[in-house]
């Protein structure tokens, strides 16, 4: 039995993974400030786990943290984590001290991608990329089993590679990164400006339902035959596809795997998707890569940070 | 010693290379038409080889064939090269058959990057990232000393990488692709529309002189303090740099490695990309990916295919 932490800005979630990479017990709290307070909630997280599952800590065999921000992961220490307010932690370490047994770390994407390999939809297959389509695109990059993450664990940062030179701000400081289109702030940001150009539309009756724009508007108003709704989803999709062609025409993953909110479109998405992609492939024979949906939702960051 | 053959589409250029990689007789012919002319004369050039060093081919452990066009790597076929005219050719069975040796075969590009990490530039470094800057982008990704290339060893197409979204076409297809804007073929249309725009600069006197338009064209002027060459030259960098800043934010190679005939560029080219780069990273901390000029030039190709 492992333990696996998701270390959060907003909460840390944590559970029990037994050898077949299922959860068995889990919890969460508030994150709260100060790294001190974030490694004594961590403990206790771990304690009332075991507890619960009537096992001493000398029953786990490790425990792994899934943290934002850049990691180095040999050291054990948190480097930079904006949203953590840290710099330089040694969380693994300290971790390890508090609860007597040995602790890794990990960036989270990159976690959520191991999770996702060996207990999700990359499990029949022998490398991955996880795409993560959240507030940004995150992501990480599986080869041989293991995260890839370059030589100096910096890797893998699939939502910072240009793929419209000059153009939209990225948060990175580049312009044009495959994140400031294909994040779901990117797909609000595409769907805001065709609400203005078409105030009329069944998206907009959509939007002033909902009470806001999100990443579901447009998706929500072209499944219901909406042209303005329409008209988003098909940009939206020539970027995303843009984006996973380049990745398969580097990695050649067996499987491309789409995870974060605007994966919960479902297979709509992927069928949707399929042929843009397919369409920008350098030719590579029969074998070609997979494209399926994340299946671990945010189990992923909990099954991947105990397989550290 | 081993045999290493570099298959052009004009030249086959082989050596014998020894244990540390040094290139000890070499020899090179006209490629024949038709697969069973290109065994022929690769069986010729390995035994003349082996002759001129006084060796029999029992003193040869293997010999590797470094090819244009898509490789299966495991069954040792060329599954398709356009400037060979070969469709599943079977090149390296048929080979080991007329040598009585073992026999592997890589994609060239792939092959160069192996002996420019294992002989060359990426010698003192753990992982490689090689940009081949020619009439198209090539190159190769080392991975733990081993050539990166995917499920189906068709990966590493650092060319076919988007950076312009619905920019210039590519012949991959796509459009936008780094090879379309940072191959010498992308720098020489570039120096053709500024040369359109400024006939009377000294880069058009350059030309002139030359006879043609280059890529070392606008880098002559540039050097010379020409404002057209110095405008084409800076245009051009800011794509290498966009395409070298995304394979860093994807690989964090411990290097990245130029070659080809822009590289000859030398010190230059690195001196100005360096801060460009720089400018476009993800933030990283201290360890950053070095760059630097292949220096192995064609032996790259002999050298990686000894060393499969």
């Amino acid at each position: 039995m492992r333990i696996g932490i998701d270390l959060g800005g907003t909460n840390i979630a944590a559970g029990l993974v037994d050898e077949n990479q299922n959860i068995t017990v889990r919890g969460s709290v508030r994150t709260p400030r100060g790294a001190d307070d974030v490694v004594r909630e961590m403990e206790a997280l771990a304690r009332s786990l075991c507890e619960q599952a009537g096992l001493r800590l000398q029953d786990i065999t490790s425990a792994g943290i899934g943290s934002p921000g850049s990691i180095d992961t040999v050291a054990g220490t948190v480097i930079y984590a904006n949203n953590l307010g840290f710099e330089n932690v040694p969380l693994a370490g300290a971790l390890a001290e508090a609860l007597g047994i040995p602790v890794r770390i990990g960036n989270d994407a990159n976690v959520a991608a191991l999770g996702e390999f060996h207990a999700g939809a990359g499990k029949a297959f022998d490398s991955m990329v996880l795409v993560t389509l959240g507030t940004g695109v995150g992501g990480g990059i599986i080869l041989g089993g293991k995260i890839y993450d370059g030589f100096n664990g910096m890797g893998g940062e699939i939502g910072h590679m240009v793929v419209k030179k000059d153009g939209a701000p990225c948060t990175c400081g580049r312009k044009g990164c495959w994140e400031a289109y294909a994040s779901a702030t990117g797909l609000i940001r595409l769907t805001k400006a065709a609400l203005e150009k078409h105030p009329d539309s069944l998206m907009a009756s959509i939007a002033e339902e909902m009470g806001r724009v999100s990443g579901r508007t447009a998706f929500r108003a072209a499944r219901q035959g909406d042209a303005a709704g329409e008209e988003v989803v098909a940009e939206y999709l020539t970027y995303l596809a843009c984006g996973a062609a380049n990745l398969i025409n580097l990695f050649q993953p067996a499987v491309l795997c789409f995870g974060g909110g605007v994966s919960h479109e479902g297979p709509y998405l992927i069928e949707r998707l399929l042929p843009l992609v397919e369409d920008e492939l350098y030719p590579v024979g029969e074998k070609k890569t997979a494209l399926r949906l994340a299946e671990l939702g945010n189990n992923a960051g909990i099954i991947g940070a105990a397989l550290l």
